[in-house]
């Protein structure tokens, strides 16, 4: 029985737009393993109770369910050790946590006052009024107000990249040679943006060029994706 | 011979406070290599021209001279492979890089408001003039001006940290259960500032507990230091 991997989708089902559940899609396709994958809205809760958590990626795997990327990422390490390293290693997974917890408070965190409003227009008609509620719960705004302006604010969030910039103009990808977690981890981020909204928040420069390669990355996982 | 490592230091020669020369003296206290240091001003230009640059660390070993504290690591491990591994492998390696890039963009570059005015209370006599001029011409401010207020400051410099909160929130080191490159390079800058500066500004949580970890860590190393 194939992998069975739970994915955030939009209206058009065919729209997945999780950041990490792409971290777990680009994981799939390193390691080589076949798999399916499943439309989820944030309102179907009960299609994933029985991961024992409310959020995607889910995955399950010849009757074992498990939900988290990372927790996901380390299964796939564990039960796949001869297929190619998500990690590469002890080393260089405990420093791709350090990547990992990166990307969530700055970029993920730094990317939502562009994108925020635009995810509505995709959401599942189900969803409208869930997301708008617990988005604007959690930011103490509306979302209409949280991105306003956002053009003024991409030069202070392109400062907060200046790391990712640094590394990417010594290196094609964060984990050297050839891409692996840490960089499924930030190209998550960015396909996440890309798939749910037009605004061009990326640039040009060394985290641009990189984003490239990310697109043509395992056959074009990412760039055949839909979105902008 | 012993491996040489220059290193920089203040008025009080055994004050050493070069946030990359720590590095170093880390690495190489990693790797168990015997060395001896000797203490270098910003104005000993001329002790170190056969170096090819105009900074410390510089690391002669047999008749080789390396400058540039990634270099170093490069080099040592390198030659001297049989002996613990400083990055943990290529892959490793590679992640350890952004860890530096974020380290000198954002933890080395964020403290200088604390600290800068404090480096001129301890280097050497000759150094005086220099280091506030060409600070000064970089800062683009006063050493004064640039440091006021510095307790204000404080929250902003707090959350830039918190990718390297979460993580040692998870796990005793950056790089893993033992420490290794990106430890040293994060700790060089806390370091740096424990060595020059009265000011309190590490506050208390994981990160914190870290550096206590990080100061016990080679026989105390980095606790025996002459700092504050």
């Amino acid at each position: 029985m194939a992998i069975l991997l739970w994915e955030l989708a939009g209206a058009d089902p065919a729209r997945r737009f999780s950041p990490y559940c792409w971290r777990i899609r680009l994981a799939l396709r390193h390691k080589g393993l076949e798999f399916q994958t499943r439309p989820w809205r944030f309102t179907d809760k009960a299609l994933i109770a029985h991961s024992g958590g409310e959020t995607v990626p889910v995955l399950e795997d010849g009757g074992r369910v498990v939900r988290d990327s990372w927790a996901i990422a380390e299964y796939l390490e564990a039960t796949y050790p001869d297929r190619p390293s998500i990690f590469g290693g002890a080393a260089a997974k405990a420093v791709a946590r350090f990547v990992t917890d990166w990307t969530e408070s700055v970029v993920q965190a730094g990317m939502m006052p562009f994108v925020a409003r635009d995810i509505l227009d995709h959401v599942a008609e189900a969803d409208r009024v869930y997301f708008r509620q617990s988005r604007e719960a959690r930011l103490r705004a509306t979302l209409e107000a949280f991105c306003a302006g956002r053009e003024d604010k991409l030069p202070a969030f392109h400062r907060t990249l200046t790391p990712l910039r640094l590394t990417l103009s010594r290196q094609p990808f964060l984990a050297g040679d050839a891409p692996a977690w840490p960089d499924f981890a930030v190209f998550g981020s960015f396909q996440w943006a890309r798939c749910i909204s037009p605004f061009g928040l990326i640039g040009t420069g060394p985290i641009h060029d990189w984003r490239e390669r990310m697109l043509d990355a395992y056959d074009g996982e990412g760039r055949k994706a839909v979105g902008y």
